[in-house]
């Protein structure tokens, strides 16, 4: 299951990104005359839990190729989780050779983590805000994001995945001279528009070896980075298991694990964004985030 | 107007404390034949705005006296706000005296801002959670926070104040070993039950001058913090337009501005909380914020 957010005559919906298109799930479960309520939001679904999915898989068997299925171009993708209950986590310098070019003395030895707000979050093909007066150092950071499908407390690493939903792609835009000058990365990391967030929310049952992706970021074509998410210093299950000690997650929670090597800060000279700048981040399994720089 | 969200029978109510109770707003409303909708919670009547401030402000003014005010040992208080739509915002070292003893080389040129999962919010009284085999360090520091009354973006600091809804009292409980060993302090700051809030929420019209009031910190009853909210290095106007250069601000969020000295990292040797602790932070003109450690 590959589950979208999108915007249909100013309605905000639900669907499955099939071979042929995107499966409107709320118009096909009328069609088909299911009664049972199906939410109306990816965080309510994941909240809702293996009910919700197994309502989601029943719907999507018996529809497929009907006319409850649009072309991916009739519909605007949003981010598949457009308002978030909570910031973003997000993992700095989870990458050995993204530490080096970040001028780290050394890789971390415990995972640094910080947030960015709700109110940062856009779809795929929306534009990302220059804002100028405000920074003039935009920078680009392509992550694996993990959306959290159940509430999880002091969760162990070998359980670390059953509380995990899906996966995304964040795009962990990054004002480099807010963020460094206020010290902790919060406004730096949290301008309007500044995290891209999509194409889809991969279920977890379709990307079964989240910790073995190639990652690519390309700005204008030409690729910047180029990596795998098993070069994670903290792989998935410590993330979970770092947050967890003593803080709660809660479903439709998200994790942006880290980017790795090849931002524009880690070139010599630096290789910030400028606007018109097309940015696109690309992760097997998941598909491509783009977003243009206005 | 002194707003609190309070339990009753196991349902979440708003109300206004009067000099002779707690005044249910909705049971007011209700026997007064009011029918003007009255939004349920506190943040969604901030976001209403002045229509639904006049409305409280008619409920009070028939209601006084009446049968709908409850004696405050009869109601269990909540946070004003128990479940912010986002992560608190907070300062960090915004009074000289704390900057020092923080051993910081100097004040810091340009407010530090981080965050609190709103998983961390517990109320008055409620107690905070010691989380053995997690931290060994929690401290406690007392701080004025200060709740967003419109959507706020690119403010002025001459027009800081209309964006202001009101006040309350935030706790920002620390964990310093999980703080430090992160590096950035979401983890160390997140703690779930490490943001106590309240008790009440002011409304801005009671508190004309929120840069000049006394805070004090007790631990077990001992002064450890005592300052007054002049002495902040970056003021609240200031902040508001640091936060929304490029960040939206919205109806009923919450920046934590930051605690003076006294902390017990502070003290050599360090006074850290252990449980049975019980802190109480008070605020002229809010209240005082009482919770033990458990």
């Amino acid at each position: 299951m590959r589950f979208v957010t999108f915007l249909q005559n100013g309605f905000q919906k639900i669907g499955l990104v099939t071979g042929e298109g995107v499966l409107d799930l709320h118009a096909a479960k009328e069609a088909l005359g299911i009664s049972v309520n199906l939410p109306e939001s990816l965080v309510e679904v994941i909240e809702a839990g293996d009910s919700a999915i197994d309502l989601v898989q029943s719907i999507q068997k018996s529809a497929e190729s009907s006319k409850y299925i649009l072309p991916v171009s009739d519909v605007q993708l949003l981010a598949p989780i457009p308002r978030p209950r909570k910031n973003i986590f997000c993992v700095g310098k989870n990458y050995v050779e993204h530490a080096k070019e970040m001028k780290a003395d050394k890789p971390p030895e415990h995972p640094i983590l910080f947030s960015k707000a709700p109110t940062s979050v856009i779809g795929p093909d929306a534009d990302i805000d220059s804002h100028p007066g405000v920074t003039e150092k935009i920078d680009y950071e392509g992550e694996l994001a993990i959306v959290i499908g159940k509430k999880a407390k002091s969760v162990k690493k070998e359980q670390a995945y059953e509380y995990v939903f899906g996966y995304t792609i964040i795009n962990d835009v990054s004002a480099r001279d807010k963020q460094f000058r206020h010290t902790q990365w919060l406004l730096g990391k949290s301008l309007d528009t500044f995290c891209p967030m999509g194409p889809v929310l991969v279920h977890k049952s379709e990307l079964p070896d989240p910790q073995n992706l190639n990652l690519e970021t390309r700005v204008n074509g030409e690729v910047r980075q180029s990596s795998n998410t098993s070069l994670m210093i903290f792989d998935i299950p410590t993330l979970i298991a770092t947050i967890t000690e003593g803080t709660t997650l809660e479903p439709g929670d998200i994790i942006a694990t880290g980017t790795p090597a090849g931002v524009g800060m880690g070139f010599e000279p630096p290789r910030l964004l400028q606007a018109g700048d097309v940015v696109e981040v690309e992760i097997e399994g998941i598909g491509v985030l783009r977003n243009q720089v206005k």
